[in-house]
């Protein structure tokens, strides 16, 4: 039939796929897993923290119990209902209905993107944000409004403010208020209540991505802003960083109503969530682990920032300043305003074997965005010992 | 800042959202899902035949071994292997790095989609045809081109050629060619090769969808469409029916140049598909198991296929025609053209304690379709004994 058509035909793909390329992160992430790199650039957790014997234990029982664990299975009621346990502890009132599980956190970032943005719809978000979230709103391609975050509350208000005030209506606005990737910061309780008082005003949802919640090393528990409005905020958790990656399970915290639109978005996408890692997960809960589980996270990760922002001031020049995060895996450097990020960290890596994120890998619009003099450092998976070689090499070539 | 806006401002959510609604067949495997009702209703794989003790124990060994099996990691080679063994027992050539590890079967289909679909593109399916690729379907809204199915040969190849001809051009085609869910039909081998030259020659790709691929019951074993073509077909495979459903663990393959776009559209969608998922399945198969659970699976379907049948040919009134499936899970039933399945189902429930899925669960276009007076029978997940229960049962209110 070839005689037909001329010419040949070859495969078309969606106009969309001709822009999308790796996240730098993610490619970057790939090149430094090299042995013989210090890395600082991952956003990794320590596998030596993971419960891989009690989790390995609760799989065993899960399935030696009843084989429908392996089956295809509605969300579970037990672990939901964990879920509303954990959040309480995070201060936040919700029930096991408001739960909805999810293949891991980015997943539910997905699904959110999907039930709230239209086509041409608007995203505010911040200038230096999460790349996972940008590869999110990627294939969406909505119309981004940027704002401004300081290194020391976060999230500028009266810059998302007056961008509402000038007319903007964001499909929703979506933040990490605490322990912000890639910045560090943690969001003040004041800039918090007046973010929830901002949404519900201009009806603005807020989509508060909070992996980093339970990793909280100083002061008083910030509460999320979830706890502080039910109406605008849709919450998304992760177990990755307080159990482990692979169990690729998160929820969101999100009114019924919404439970059961993106109960139907999520068939399209991959069905529903594994019943094994649901009972699994279900099942280490049960046996009241999780509270050791995170004090020996936040015993470590303390220690090890502590490290990080000790050799940071023992070693960089007096013209670099840095975040002091209480929360999360990320310290924000920001160097000299005429260096280069990318160009250092080729030398770090080629000079000092030592690796580390450079701050455009973070810009919204995929260029640098006033961080090519900024870097992302990471402390969670790097012995004190590894931090201060890596910080005091990173120094010397600057 | 509330008196800045009046009226009150609501949530207000993407637009398509408004027209999702859960999927008939999900739905009703909720309902049927009571202590008392047999029900040949699910498309779910019977739990007795899950490696449940052998997936544990390979579970168990990968976590042992190391704790990087419940990190965040790149696709494990080891398992791509493997695949490109199990597309080899197919009649299918391919590499490693054709192969792209999905979070189950879905999720293939969703990325898929998304990589070849345009806005206002064309889609091409059978008006007969899985819901959960509808679901896909629903929120990129292409225009949909439906083909017929007939009962011996599967998709009408003479009516997608005419509709080509007459100026189609569909960003892909779909299609269950083995087992096809809901018909039971396997494609003729003849219909096959006509199907990849209508691909090539119009420059069409078909996703060549294969859950029941290893599930095939009686005669040679028929090549998938990826074995006559690899420029046009992208093959979906899964290992939901062969090993377990709660792994979520499915492929695609395809060209290593469509793999890396795939890599990035997964990563928005979920980041990745569980390491520890994919050792513990590697684990598995480098046990060498799988050919004898295959075929312990085919041995026992194929006991239950023919119980199924034998009750139609026994209880069925003479004017009810059904499929004879050589693979799969699905018997198609066609009642009088005055049958409507729906009010039957009802009546089956309630009076017989008996459950199918209704024909017009599997239209296109949401309506029945001429569909209304089908049903679909599985009996992958009953005994002869409770099949034949029910075939008697739903015979009598005929």
């Amino acid at each position: 039939m070839n005689n037909l058509l001329t010419p040949e035909p070859t495969l078309v793909l969606a106009e969309w796929t001709h822009h999308i390329r790796r996240s730098a992160l993610r490619q970057l992430v790939a090149v430094v897993a090299q042995p013989g790199i210090t890395s600082l650039a991952g956003g990794l957790p320590d596998p030596a923290l993971f419960p891989a014997a009690e989790y390995a234990a609760a799989l065993s029982e899960v399935i030696a119990r009843d084989p429908q664990s392996l089956q295809y299975r509605p969300p579970l009621r037990r672990l939901q209902e964990h879920i509303v346990d954990m959040m309480a502890i995070r201060g936040v009132r919700c029930a096991p209905e408001e739960i909805f599980i999810t293949t891991g956190a980015q997943q539910a970032l997905q699904v959110l993107a999907q039930l709230l943005l239209d086509p041409g719809g608007q995203v505010m978000i911040e200038k230096t944000i999460y790349s996972g979230m940008r590869q999110v709103l990627t294939s969406l391609n909505p119309q981004l409004i940027g704002v401004d975050s300081d290194l020391r509350e976060g999230l500028d208000i009266e810059g998302a403010a007056a961008a509402l005030t000038a007319g903007a209506r964001p499909a929703f606005l979506y933040t990490i208020p605490t322990g912000h990737n890639p910045l560090g910061v943690t969001m003040s309780a004041e800039r918090r209540r007046r973010l929830v008082a901002l949404a519900g005003a201009y009806g603005v949802p807020l989509i508060e991505d909070d992996p980093y919640g339970f990793l909280q090393y100083d002061g008083e528990p910030i509460r999320p802003l979830r706890a502080l409005d039910d109406a605008w905020v849709l919450y998304v958790g992760s177990f990755s960083k307080i159990l482990a990656p692979a169990l690729r399970l998160g929820w969101i915290v999100a009114p019924p109503v919404l439970v059961e639109k993106l109960t139907v978005i999520k068939e399209s996408i991959d069905l529903e969530t594994s019943a094994l890692t649901q009972r699994a997960v279900a099942a280490y809960l049960d046996t009241g682990h999780l509270p050791q589980q995170i004090a020996r996270l936040q015993d470590t990760y303390r220690l090890r920032r502590d490290a990080l922002l000790g050799a940071l001031a023992r070693h960089m020049p007096a013209d670099v300043r840095w975040t002091r995060p209480d929360a999360g895996m990320f310290v924000w450097v920001e160097l000299d305003a005429s260096a280069d990020t990318w160009l250092l960290l080729d030398r770090a890596v080629a000079e000092k074997q030592v690796a580390f994120v450079p701050g455009g890998a973070f810009a919204l619009h995929g260029e640098d965005n006033g961080a090519r003099n900024c870097l992302r450092l990471s402390f969670a998976s790097s012995t004190p010992e590894q931090i201060e070689h890596a910080v005091a090499a990173i120094a010397s070539l600057l």
